[in-house]
């Protein structure tokens, strides 16, 4: 098995994913390639590893995930292979395999002190806190510190092409982990924000990320939800009356539970972002159904 | 043969591409997977019916196209298999394979009652009526009912994920078209608007795609041209005096006949969508050589 | 040995490159297919030939590089297949090969006279003039007029699809060169703006590429920075003190030899292109560190 996937926030308009292409056809030329996404928004840590995390598990679990949005190039954070029941990992230790490693949130956990408490927990894009985790069990890293399986010379702003690719290329081909670097038992997690319940026992929630399509992905998952009634979601102002199986089904503005697997709000035919005008980390409250304001 | 080509709107921005191409290797891990695109406009049914009907000749037979425009997902639309004389495509009956599968245009013939009458075949990208046609000869099609070629559990939002794609591998496969589903004989086509002419024996076209270039591609080919003497071409209140052979050549502003085969207007070294402010639907007049207005 | 890349100003929203695709694996069902990119500005030579020339090296010297940005396509200009040390190229010729061929620039050499000389060698983006250069040792290059390995009927709009993606295909299945066309000993090279020197010995560069992330990317080596002190640099009015190693180091506004081996201007976590508010063919000057302005 020798499918490769890369994620990077590099875009299209330049040739860098193609020149690490270029690198890893050098030294694996049967590798499969498939793009994951180049168009993270640049050096946005938290929306690669939402993506990432998405995404892999529906390779084979052979599959080798190359990961590179990496702000810290060439100053001192590591880079690391990780190996476990899901895939192997090739990324930096920057918070990036958060989802994909199904790290435990560090954010503030459900049940917190209220609407207003939860405000401390929704930092902008690409600047979410991060706290060292232990590796999950089942889960092998390694730092890639051997420079045998690195491009040389080494560039300080482009380890992409000349350290993540080539290790990439090179555990493709079949070296063990254990080659690339000494094995690491911690890496960074990204504190990412959870639903927490206000006094008044509403749920609230955070839209963690914005699709093409302008649909708005929540961290709400439909077993938080209140159990009897249809809910009442308020988002930007704006309140929707139920779930809906369907984005075609309900009205214009729809929560629907998505292919990801939360609740996402939608518009038919249209974009939630920019009817609502809201994005990454904008509020949606649920209420039990028929339950006054 | 098992090379699979994709057309969608997911754009490339999320992994959803991505998470398709994982499931198709997953179950055909020797595909030969190639992207039309999947920038076709969010829900835009007529843009990826002509992209995809455009593209899809130029490869073997052999191949297996998958196309995802699917405003209706997770509603009552059928979803279809479809394998005839060009190729095999799987997608959803709403329109898409309209130019794919050559069907007959059902809009307005040429010949209607003048410039008026014309207005009325030229709805919005993305609101043109569909009507149900019969399967051309030559062809088969099944409707996918059969769950046991699905990806479990089955999103309602996604089935190119969890219904299209492996579909598609399994196409790739070899699996019989027939076990997918029941056969159907008839399918949806677009109604697309049809060059009619004017009282005074004007040809009038419409823009029916714009490309990256900014060319505007009309539904103008050049046998429904004046056969004698240079045309004259109307587009937004400006005149092409005769078709230019190459975009290098003839003044700024040029008719040409494009690489579909139809009249494209274009501007040398520009857009001709910016310089003149119009797009799809906007008429394109075609008079004799030096006949007055 | 059947890797091919592509790069072209097609972009991806249409399907032109899937065509060009469909037509090599109709050819050659085995090519292995790796976009550069698709993104080149429309008709823009020098961006297209910066990013080939900076990638193509970075594949086996067997790979095929497949380049199209041709808006003289249908006109006189010639097409190109070019075989050397570095790999073979497939391209009009309109000096697209300039940097992939290290055709010696021809602008005015460093040591010019003064600020004021240097304004006349930087022509805007996509109109550089181009001069007719020997072939470089070590290469051979035909002109492509044998139509046995063309797609017909030739379009006067297409060559990418008609004329350079079977060449490059039946090249791929190991055609040799000299069946595609006759023998050509020069080709059009680009006249790249080179760093000179003012009277008072500041040493002036150019943007000549703005990447992804807005980096500006300039024309000038290490070896031409002053060997003794931080060098200063001044770009659109502000200053930078040295050089840095990485882009997370030094300040908000940094100087870096980038991945490119030239000097980059960058923004931490930003754009230098919006933030500084310049682009292609900005200047940036060099002094010894500390010297007066």
């Amino acid at each position: 098995m020798t499918m490769l996937t890369l994620l990077t926030d590099f875009g299209t308009q330049d040739t860098y994913v193609g020149i690490m292409k270029g690198v890893i056809l050098g030294i694996n030329p049967g590798a499969t390639l498939v793009d994951l996404t180049h168009q993270v928004a640049p050096q946005d840590i938290p929306q690669g590893a939402f993506l990432l995390g998405y995404a892999a598990p529906y390779f084979p679990a052979e599959a080798i995930h190359l990961a590179v949005v990496d702000p810290g190039v060439g100053s001192a954070r590591r880079a690391l292979a990780v190996q476990g029941p899901s895939g192997t990992f090739v990324a930096p230790d920057n918070g990036l395999l958060t989802y994909a490693l199904d790290l435990a949130p560090v954010g503030d956990a459900p049940g917190g002190n209220g609407a207003e408490g939860s405000e401390t927990h929704t930092p902008s894009p690409g600047s979410l806190p991060v706290r060292e985790v232990p590796l999950p069990a089942g889960w092998r890293a390694v730092a890639l510190e051997n420079p045998e399986f690195w491009r040389h010379p080494v560039s300080r702003t482009f380890h992409g092409r000349d350290i993540f690719a080539p290790v990439a290329a090179h555990l493709s081909l079949g070296v063990p982990l254990e080659q690339f670097g000494p094995p690491v038992t911690s890496l960074l997690a990204l504190e990412v924000p959870r639903p927490c319940r206000t006094a008044d026992g509403a749920l609230v929630g955070r839209v963690i990320a914005v699709d093409h399509f302008g649909n708005l992905l929540t961290n709400l998952t439909p077993e938080l939800l209140p159990a009897a009634g249809a809910p009442t979601f308020e988002v930007a102002g704006r309140r929707i009356a139920g779930l809906s199986q369907t984005y075609a089904d309900g009205g214009e503005l729809v929560a629907v539970v998505g292919s990801t697997g939360r609740v996402e709000i939608a518009v038919r035919n249209g974009s939630a972002r920019s009817r609502l005008g809201v994005g990454v980390g904008a509020r949606v409250t649920v209420r039990p159904g028929g339950s006054p304001r």
